[in-house]
C-alpha cells in the first residue's frame, strides 16, 4: 500500500465536499490496492502516477459497492458489506459519487488515458451485466466465460496498466497484455480459492460462487468431464445452496477430473505470458508471482 | 425531438455491444430530451452538438435509472420504471453502463467540456444523497433545500448550456447561469405540479414528494408560515402517508399562505434573470417560457 496513493484517495473523497460521503468512505477496507500498485510500478518517475491509481481505486471500490448490492453480498474483504450495514440506496449513491469523481478527476490526463479508463468501466458494467445474467443457467461455455471475466475484471487491470505506460512513455500495447493476463489469472485463481478454501480464508461463504449460479471454470470443465447421471446432478446443483454432502461430491469428482488443476494450469500459461512481455521489470514479475501463489 | 440526438443516442447504445442493454434501454421512454434541446440551440452550427446532447441525455437516464431505485418509484414519465418491470439490479446495472458509456464517449470533446460534464455528474449524485438524507427528518432550511437542489437537478442542465457554449464559441459563463436557473425554476415547477396536480397528469401519485419525507419550497414556506398546533400538525404530518382530510388541510394552509404562489415568484424571477442572460436568443427564451407554463 502506497502513502502517496492513500493521501490521493483521501484528497480525491475531501473534494467531494460531503461529510456523509467520507464518513461512508471510511467504513471501507481499501484492500490490496492491486490497480493502484501496478501504475506506481509501471510508472515509478511519474508525478501524476499516485494520483492516476487513486483515481482508478476510487472507480473499482464504485464498481465493488454496486457489485455487493447486485449479488446482495454482506461480506467484502471479511468485513459487513456498506450494503449490509448502511442499506442497497447508500451503497449505490456512494458508488455513483466515486464513479463521477473519479470521472471528473480523470480529465485532467491525456486523452488516451482518460479513454482507456473510461472504456474499461464501461467493459465491467457490461461484465457486470453477462455475470447476473449468465448466473440463470448452467453455463458451460469455456470461451463465454472468459469474455464475461475479462470484462468483469481484468479489463480494468488492463487498463491500469496500458494507461500507466502511456503515463510513462512506454509501450502500451505490451503493457496492456500483462495487465489483461494479470486479471484474467487472478479472477481464475479467486474462483479457484472459492472452492478449495474455507470461509475464514476467505472472508465470504466458500463455493459461494456455483451456490449464486456462478458456473467458473472449474465447474465447467466438470461439466465438460462428466457424462449421464453426474452431469444431470451436477446441473441440478446449480444455483441452489448445497449439503456438506454435495458438496464433498462436488469436490471429489473435481479432484477425480482434475478440474481445478486444469484452471490453474490455464492460469499459470496466462501468467508466463504476462512474464514474457515483462521479462525485464522484476516488480512486475513479483507481483505476478505473489497473485499465483495466494493461499492455494 | 431531435431526430440527430435519438439517432446518436441509439448509436451509442449500438456501441456497447450487448444486446440485453439495447432491450432494456428500448423499454425507456425518452422525455422531453431538454437537455440535448438546449445543447442543440445553442451550438446549432456544431456538427458535433447531437453527440455532445445524445451523452447528456445518456447521463441523465443513468441517474433517472439509480434514482427510480433510490426512491423505490414505481412510475416514471407515466409508465412503470425499470427497477419495477426488470428489478432493481438491472436497474442498477444499466444506470451504470448509461454513465460508463457516456463518460466515454465524453473523452472526445474538449476537456473544458468534459470537465463541465464529469463535474456536473458528481454534483448530482451528491445532490441525491443529500436528498435521501434531508428527507429524514423534516427540513425547514430553504437554503440547504435549494443547494441540494442546484447539485441534484441543476447542475447538469447548467453544464448542458455551459458546454454547448464552450462548443460554438459562445460566453460560458452567460449559458451557464441561464441553464442553472432555468433547472432550478424547472425543479421548483415540478415541486409546485406534485401538490396542484393530479395523478394522471403527473404519471405518478400527488403530494408523493411529502410522503417521501421532501418538504419542497411549498411546505418549507408554509412550516415558516405557521405556528403553534399547526406547525406541529405540519411536522406530524410529514413523511407518512397522507389521508384525503389531510391532503386538504395542506392544501388550504397552503393557499391561506400563498406558499404555492410564493414558490411560483422564486420559478418566476429565476426565469427572468435566465431571460436576461439570453435576450438575443428567441429559442431559448421559448424554452422557459414553455417551462413555466407546463400545466400550471
Amino acid at each position: 500500500m502506497s502513502e502517496l496513493v492513500e493521501k490521493q484517495i483521501d484528497k480525491l473523497v475531501e473534494e467531494v465536499g460531503y461529510a456523509e460521503v467520507s464518513r461512508l468512505f471510511k467504513t471501507l477496507k481499501g484492500g490490496k490496492r492491486l490497480r493502484a500498485r501496478l501504475v506506481e510500478k509501471i510508472a515509478p518517475d511519474e508525478s501524476s502516477a499516485p494520483l492516476l491509481g487513486a483515481i482508478i481505486e476510487l472507480v473499482h471500490a464504485a464498481s465493488l459497492l454496486h457489485d455487493d448490492v447486485i449479488d446482495d453480498a454482506s461480506l467484502r474483504r471479511g468485513v459487513a458489506s456498506v450494503n449490509a450495514t448502511e442499506g442497497s440506496k447508500q451503497a449505490i449513491m456512494l458508488g455513483d459519487i466515486l464513479y463521477s469523481k473519479g470521472f471528473s478527476a480523470l480529465v485532467s490526463f491525456d486523452k488516451a488515458i482518460a479513454q482507456s479508463i473510461a472504456d474499461a468501466v464501461t467493459a465491467l458494467s457490461i461484465g457486470e451485466m453477462m455475470d447476473v445474467k449468465m448466473a440463470e443457467s448452467f453455463n458451460s461455455d469455456e470461451t463465454k466465460y472468459l469474455e464475461m471475466l475479462y470484462l468483469k475484471t481484468a479489463s480494468l487491470i488492463e487498463a491500469s496498466a496500458r494507461s500507466a505506460a502511456l503515463l510513462s512513455g512506454k509501450d502500451p500495447q505490451r503493457y496492456a497484455l500483462y495487465g489483461k493476463n494479470l486479471g484474467l489469472a487472478f479472477q481464475i485463481i479467486d474462483d479457484i480459492l472459492d472452492i478449495v478454501s474455507d470461509e475464514e480464508t476467505l472472508g465470504k461463504p466458500a463455493m459461494n460462487d456455483f451456490v449464486e449460479g456462478k458456473c467458473t471454470l472449474p465447474y465447467i470443465y466438470l461439466h465438460e468431464a462428466l457424462s449421464g447421471e453426474d452431469k444431470e446432478r451436477l446441473e441440478s446443483l446449480h444455483a441452489k445452496e448445497v449439503t456438506a454432502e454435495q458438496s464433498a461430491w462436488l469436490k471429489a469428482k473435481m479432484t477425480e477430473h482434475k478440474t481445478v488443476e486444469r484452471s490453474y494450469l490455464l492460469a499459470r500459461r496466462l501468467t508466463e505470458e504476462a512474464m514474457a512481455e515483462v521479462s525485464d521489470e522484476p516488480g512486475l514479475i513479483a507481483i505476478l508471482e505473489t497473485m499465483m501463489k495466494r493461499e492455494y
